[in-house]
């Protein structure tokens, strides 16, 4: 017999694998460029990555200067702040806390002056061997004023004091277990570094003479920047006077691009690593579509991520396309719940179902996730209430049976209701007809990866090795 | 030979038309409805049809509370204010100016004490006659301390000072000329009214025991209410202790539902005076695939309002429909155009294309309307540089060629560039290589509408008669 | 026997009568006067009369623009706030609640338009008829949106819409009852008026042209301008491009100045109706060292008060002056008292005693009023902690017996420790060795008024008839 | 000839040589010990000392928190903020900028996680080698997030890793040059530092079982805790379980502790090193007296710092105390200057005359230092327009001749008037009738010092060697 599931109260928020960082960085040589103005562009193009946090460094080659603060891209920066921000080169970031406590400490870049100068950080990954290396650190006299992977990294970089800053950084990223794409500055050059894995994803563009790097493609079409190519995994590049060059740190074993920037994390105009986003979603449809054995009226999305998926699915099965449920794009972060008695309407603040869709229609509804499986529930039970017949989901990815180590916060393994429940199990939890899972097989003939992917969340087979006690909850500086 | 049309610079955020105010209203019985959750709730799902301002007055039937600020709802409220916010009876208003400059004192609801008691008053609309009511009332002693309509109602409800409430009211409403859909509120009633043309919807709903009132019946969805009936045109509701009552004022000469509620304004999944908004927008769809005489390969929508127009489209013409502009969601109003130099790439930040979905390929776009067409012509370069080969234009509806006067912002006569310009001018000034608007009568057996429509922007035949000189910049106070 | 006396916890703040507004007025021809300047500057030196909340309304002869907010002075303005209030007329008001709760919405001046165009008010003095005047309003239809008396006077104003500006003041003057200095201003004009009574100061000053309205004559000071006279009880000042005129209210039975302006309000520097307030306090100590019959080794100041009584108190008896008690100046309004356990502690964060000063000394301490009488055992509990071998009490008033319904917040008549025990019970309550108050006699041969003073909260005269149910609590809109 | 001296214009702040920060500690074994309440009281008893920012660190044992911000301690901390502080050991810390911008990452208390576990640093002081410790310690690998001396202390302490809390302390101070008053706290130790040269103070008191350190004696009186004695010059207390213990950093050549703090800086209730600040400068007033050999009718204080020297110089010379000079209480460091017009009334926003007790009379006024000259000159314009006859200026110190290194923002010399100019020349250029500064001879008489002062900035003579090229501007990490 199955055991019993816990339904979390805070279901709202909380269903989905939360987002782990975007960084951004601009080089020129050219002293009218303003890489404070395209650096905030490019940020804001990254906001789906990461909204606790935001902040940038630029430089002039000579002056430094810093703003970040927790909070919206648009509401930590100004007319005023940016026109304070004088420079050619350029960093940014904007954070989803993965390690480390939500604090303004602990926003992103951070900047320190040590051996190298100054120098400024910021890193979208996840390290597994933080605690170790902060610790061997610290026994050599460092001192830790946050609870950042970026300051550890920091550290290990000012520790090699002569060498030159990229032989430092490739010294100091041999250290470094688990995931880490990075942008790093100093006065006069901008570093871009992405782990051999390639975990994370990190790809150059050019505007006129400037040198981008950002986490996603979409970063450059809103600065009218053309698309060069991806960061390899494992190779530095370094960008300065002299123009860019790459370095490459030893090959690891196996690439491993993290799946879930393929179906939920990155925006559907990226493309990453040579595949565009949007068709590889229409692709894990179009073998959703393959999979499905009913009947049905209308297939509709879960609004926004499984778009291009239903559309897929459409396209495949012949089953119309249509708006079953409308999201509120203004329920955000500070949404409060109001009062205990109306918890219970949950999701509905967020989406609402459109009756003359669903009204006596046998709907296949296409989701990109189950974590817990509370909130498929809440909205089968919406559909059903608004006059479905039926309800078949439909979901673009295998069961998440194992958490991630490396930069997605998919919770504890307990919490993952695919850990430790059948299919038919969940099925019956959420109320749906039907459940249909895309298996991993099917997602790879979606995504037809040229490289490996790590699809540990899936499977278990962590390409990184995980320390035993590793967790993130281990060095907190509170405020 | 036509004239010069003039490119604004801050085209990015001015070309929509701008939404209207948003009012909600609830009442029970019952010590323990917490009307200001409710209206909270309510509001949210309202946001789209204000975001400049946010309020509410409650009352547990002897104590009025209110709160109200600039803001969105989201913002304007957290749990302690909430908390403070005791009773059972509330109104609430998100607001857009129409008229009155953007002031805090401008925010609504009005709350003030008068021979009626505490009275409060939240209005979605535009009155026509507000400066010769206002001289009047000058004249009598009135004092006012706002620019808004509202005020002006309050004094004029106050003055029958010997009436009841619902005849004070209703005397008042025969002195107003223009569009109005009001709740009010004293310290133990609610009341509803909606103008005799009807230009604003308001309907009725019920959760349990509470009667409420919204501009949408969206907001019933997001609370769990049931969905009774709209509040017919001339209809004052009267609910209190013993119920709810209807009184009438005496009939419009004809209806005059706002047509831009289902092409632009309302939410999809609401239903406004017997039609849901998304399938009107379906139908309109359909009929402008009627008139189509292209081929091509692909109908993208832009986001959002159009949608459902592309479904419809895509559905009757067999081209396929898919996402080849995404949306960035967390542009909004704090958004800076950071330098002068990157002004010209304005629309990339807000929208950007995918371009493996337009790559080679013949597009269909479908848009809600064209107001100045310098928003038009952007977006149809950025296809073009994204690699569509043709890019054919459908507007959902008539050329926009008269102001409104009646609580939509599509601005003074000279900017809409339909009153000056020919379509074929149009298509030529925007770059498009079919560009088709949907005519009035298509426009007509999409809606079916049961009543009349207002379509004074596209014909000139306003229903409610113009001032010479109504201007809403003449009484301003500022801050 | 005694009653028992009961302690209240938070008399750290709560002690002192609190201030009672600050109104100030400039009205110049000359196009460069800066309006806003000096009411800003006018207003910093009347701060001590009000802490809630500032703010101002200015007009250049057309056009006019208002800012106000709770807090002080400083807080409020900044630069870009008064540069964008451009104007040659100006009044500005500070605040202490007398009426009205705590809210923006009861900030001054109010602005509002009526019949006689753009009008502001800001009032000093605390009307006893408001509730009568506000009902007598309401049903003839005006529409109350503060709790202010101001609110109330501008409607009175209002009704009068055939007379001109200054006829409408002085015919609505006459329903006034209690105590008004108000500064009021159109377009174009400034009027200052004060009541029969005259309860509360106002004086004209003159820089180059412009002519200049005060509560106090510190505030001419500090902007460099010149005192000229005082504003006469009855007496309405209208100035305009015609120059100044005087009209007059039918004369009061007697004048009644507020003793309580020289004892403990108006700032030592200024002058009210031909009498210097140091001076005033200096008579006041003189007259207290008459009546000590004890010997003693110093006499020191309750700061900050106490300073002018203290020295007059020591040169006439030749004890000496010393600080033996500092006073914290950054505590404020804002001060929290940390938890429970340390509350008793209270006065010692605002006071502090300089124990060489004290220690096995004969101590005189001068303060201005014992209101319940907790914080002055305080006091001379932290002396003799100090090593005061004996402690003499002298305060600068005689008993308050009686509350204030002029705009003084001494509470209601049951806090008034001497409303209830006799001296010789207080002293035993407050621990003093000795204490003297001063007698009305002496107090008048200290002040030598030219005009009669209010001294009703020393004997109960109350020379404005108060009406039996007068009440600042009866009508609050709250927030 | 004389050297031009040329006004500044912003001459209305900057006069005054700038406070240079409060620290406070407190230590108990009783878990019901509130640090943070205790911790925070104190603070507010040294807001004197510092303006700029506010913070705090508390422990419980085991767990640390923290909370610093820009502001005064009265809008830093707030009662949901001091309940979240929970713990028995805390350390605080106010702070003006002597060293590093003014930034929030400049803030104190530091805290930071290194060999010895959570560490909290709080400085009072200004080192002379900081740029050479910094780059030694970079070279070892350190980052630096700040440009305080705080955090160039805390790397120090962390590079001992193998010593015990104390020892490594002791080790790291042995680097240091320049003033420091430390308090430092672990989870489960309370430690205080004072330099060999006792240039800044620090005392030691105790409430009930709890330890507590402060800059000044005056904390321990707003907390109702007993003074036990001065920490002395090189003496290090470690508190913990086991008590109190001191340790003794290798002895200074002389001691040295900062005239300053006796003339202007510390509270007149203090005792520094045995001596009270009020009998100090009362001392200082009896000694400028016997300097004096004009006849005059009063003497007059510059408030505030003037007043307890005045009360002395009335004494000795038997011409008679009064107030001829009202301050502004609410002018802080918010205010503005409006506008250009109105800058030259300077000095009358802040201080104003009383006419009544100047007019006609021979006037001496006490003041505790003349900078730059240019405020004294403008107080002295002030009284002779309020009717002055003679004004006489008595200075409570020498001739400021040179800049100091150690804590005090006396600038740079050039703008010393008096490293330039004669007596004679300063008493021309502020308009006195005569000039009178303390003889250095006649300030050692007052303050009758058992230990050695540093009176450096009177003479040149630094005892603690200045490094030719020290400067606090070469570090700047901007924001």
């Amino acid at each position: 017999m199955a055991q019993p599931i816990e339904q979390a109260d805070d279901f709202l928020w909380d269903e989905q694998p939360e987002e782990a960082c975007g960084i951004f960085g601009v080089y020129s040589n050219d002293e009218d460029c303003n890489a404070a103005a395209l650096t905030y562009l490019g940020l804001y193009a990254l906001q789906h990555r990461g909204q606790e946090s935001a902040g940038m460094v630029v430089s002039d080659g000579t002056h430094v200067s810093v703003h970040k603060n927790m909070g919206l891209v648009s509401n930590v920066f100004n007319r005023d702040i940016l026109d304070g921000l004088r420079g050619r080169i350029g960093i940014g970031h904007v954070r989803y806390s993965t390690t480390g406590s939500s604090l303004l400490a602990n926003a992103q870049p951070l900047l320190a002056r040590c051996s190298k100068g100054m120098l400024a950080v910021a890193h979208n990954g996840n390290l597994v061997n933080t605690e170790d290396l902060r610790k061997e650190l610290e026994n050599g006299g460092s001192v830790f004023q946050t609870s950042t992977d970026t300051e550890v990294i920091m550290n290990l970089v000012a520790r090699h004091s002569r060498e030159n800053l990229a032989d430092a950084i490739l010294k100091a990223a041999q250290s470094l277990k688990g995931s880490y794409s990075l942008v790093i500055m100093s006065k006069d050059a901008l570093i871009g570094l992405r782990d051999p894995y390639g975990v994370r994803p990190m790809c150059l563009g050019k505007l006129a003479d400037a040198y981008i790097l950002a986490s996603e493609s979409c970063a450059f079409s809103s600065i009218g920047a053309r698309f060069i190519r991806d960061i390899q995994p494992g190779e530095l590049v370094m960008i300065d006077r002299d123009g860019l060059r790459s370095y490459h740190l030893p090959p690891a074993p196996s690439q491993a691009i993290c799946i879930f920037e393929y179906i939920y994390f990155a925006r559907p105009d990226s493309n990453i690593d040579g595949l565009n986003v949007h068709m590889a979603r229409k692709a894990m449809g179009r073998e959703l579509a393959k999979l499905f054995q009913h009947e049905a009226d209308v297939v509709i999305p879960v609004p926004d991520t499984g778009l291009s998926t239903a559309i897929g699915f459409a396209e495949a099965s012949g089953i119309p396309y249509d708006i079953g449920l409308i999201k509120n794009t203004y329920v955000g972060r500070t949404f409060i719940q109001p009062n205990q008695a109306l918890r219970d309407m949950g999701v509905r603040i967020k989406l609402n179902p459109v009756e003359s869709v669903l009204q006596g229609k046998r709907v296949v509804i296409i989701d990109d996730t189950i974590v817990r499986g509370t909130t498929s529930g809440k909205i089968i039970h919406l559909l059903r209430e608004a006059g479905a017949k039926e309800v078949h989901m439909c979901v673009s990815a295998p069961p998440i049976t194992h958490p991630c180590y490396y930069g997605i916060d998919t919770s504890v393994r307990k919490e993952l209701i695919a850990s430790s429940h059948s299919v038919e199990e969940i099925r019956r939890f959420i109320g749906a007809d039907s459940l249909n899972y895309l298996s991993l097989e099917a997602l790879y003939r979606a995504v037809e990866p040229k490289e490996g992917l790590c699809v540990a969340c899936f499977n278990g087979n962590y390409p990184i090795t995980i320390p035993q006690e590793e967790s993130r909850d281990k060095f907190l500086l509170e405020e």
